[in-house]
């Protein structure tokens, strides 16, 4: 599919991708950078890892598919530092969280022949970092593709390729809409585990001793890394800030109907809540007929 | 351990109980007392079941200990019905997630010679019913064992051997209590996963196709039995109302450090977040010297 594919700061999401790449041989020759010495050291001993190296002109200046795997925030500043030592015909993605934000601002210093398309492979763990790769960590899920209206449709149709054959489900959608949608059925509940938990540590830690399966569950996210979703809630606050507020009008409901002993209201969003969630596709299937 | 043990109502925690006493030889005779015909017919063809009725009487006269299974707004009538006809020296527990006010009801219609000391094994599934009871549903679990202060100290002490015996980890707590940690820790978990669920359910449906596991497992508990959660939040609505109000502030207080770009504040819920999951026990496992 590719001749070179390189991998730009693997971590999780880096190191699982390169695998599931050489898995399925979409390229000839899988090439890293990453920043730390131990990072490279490890990559170095991968069985997938071809070439790594410290320098991005290095890295990118043979590469025909790019992939920029490093938290939100820095993936605008690694593209605009690669952008003059790309090929010409070389495609850039990444793996970003939101879109809106990295998008414009990557479209925007790419020089001429030169393409990026965002992308958001839902794949992501509690656990980050190179350590805890796994080449089955795409199948199944969700991969959103997020071009804007004067994207190159080549360009955008290599990328989706590119996802499918890794069999992920690809939504098209366009930077806002899909930062609306994961403020809503991914930082909206990062959030509430986030300040569940925060909330509970303000109480007496002999309580942690009596959780359930229930409390493990529904706190699951909040394990992850706050240097990322410090990234990730700060680049889309807007969608996340204006989810919050609905998500609090609707607690403030069920608050209401609990206190005021009002059965059919408390019945009511029960069931709302459990036809919704039973209706949510299990792990790795999609519904019949709804693939954007 | 008892001569005979009587189950009444069972469903998902009855039915798995029962399963697990026969298991561990605690009784010679477990007899079931169910309302609906269809439920006896299940229950017969049960190897744990040695008797089967429809007649309350009949179900306790002889019984060592009664646990009554019921959805909790009808644990309180139960014990009421049966309380005439249970022998001198007979034990009467329960099994419903809240504690107050069943604990206080049960207790004052005991006649002379009889106890009741109320339970609540933290067991529970999403799913309900006796198709999915299981023997196995208790072990390493927490179960509450809530004594008033003037309840029968023997009476106490068999109650938590019955459930040790089960390799439950045992915590004895007054009611009040329990109802105020198991709103913290579960109920107001079930809220927020309930509503989480209800408010994504007025957004666009196409949505529910790119939940990522971090969604589902966030709100698996939102498929349980409205009517069981129901009556849960009508019977700990000031516990309850309570715990949603602090977790409001506490969200509040999140969502204004995302607006307003404050980074060290958005930092300081995620890593006070994290560090209380990950001191959370894992499933089965108490942490060492916590035991109550």
């Amino acid at each position: 599919m590719f001749e070179q594919i390189t991998i730009l700061a693997p971590g999780l999401l880096g190191a699982s991708l390169a695998a599931a790449v050489k898995d399925r041989q979409l390229c000839d020759k899988l090439v890293i950078w990453a920043r730390r010495t131990e990072t490279r050291v490890a990559c170095a001993e991968k069985s997938w890892c071809d070439h790594v190296t410290a320098s991005l002109p290095e890295a990118v200046g043979e590469a025909d598919l790019v992939v920029v795997c490093s938290p939100v925030e820095t993936i605008h500043p690694l593209v605009e530092s690669i952008a003059s030592h790309l090929q010409d015909g070389a495609l850039v993605t990444d793996v970003g969280s939101t879109k809106s934000l990295i998008v414009r601002n990557c479209h925007t210093v790419m020089p001429k022949g030169r393409q990026f398309v965002g992308s958001h492979p839902m794949a992501g763990s509690e656990k980050s970092g190179l350590a805890h790769a796994r080449a089955d960590l795409f199948g199944g899920k969700t991969c959103f593709v997020t071009p804007l209206v004067d994207s190159n449709e080549q360009a955008v149709e290599t990328i989706l390729k590119f996802w499918r054959a890794l069999d992920m489900e690809v939504a098209t959608v366009s930077p806002e809409r899909h930062d609306e949608i994961v403020a809503h059925i991914s930082h909206l509940p990062h959030v509430l585990a986030s300040v569940l938990c925060s909330f509970l540590s303000t109480k007496d830690p002999g309580w942690r001793n009596f959780a359930g399966n229930g409390l493990r569950d529904t706190t699951r996210v909040a394990a992850g890394n706050p240097d990322i979703w410090k990234s990730i809630f700060e680049q889309n606050r807007e969608e996340i800030a204006r989810a919050i507020s609905q998500f609090e009008n609707e607690l403030q409901s069920l608050k209401s109907a609990i206190t005021n002993g009002q059965t059919f209201d408390i019945l009511n969003h029960l069931e709302r809540g459990k036809a919704y969630r039973e209706y949510l596709r299990p792990a790795g299937k999609m519904n019949a007929g709804e693939q954007t």
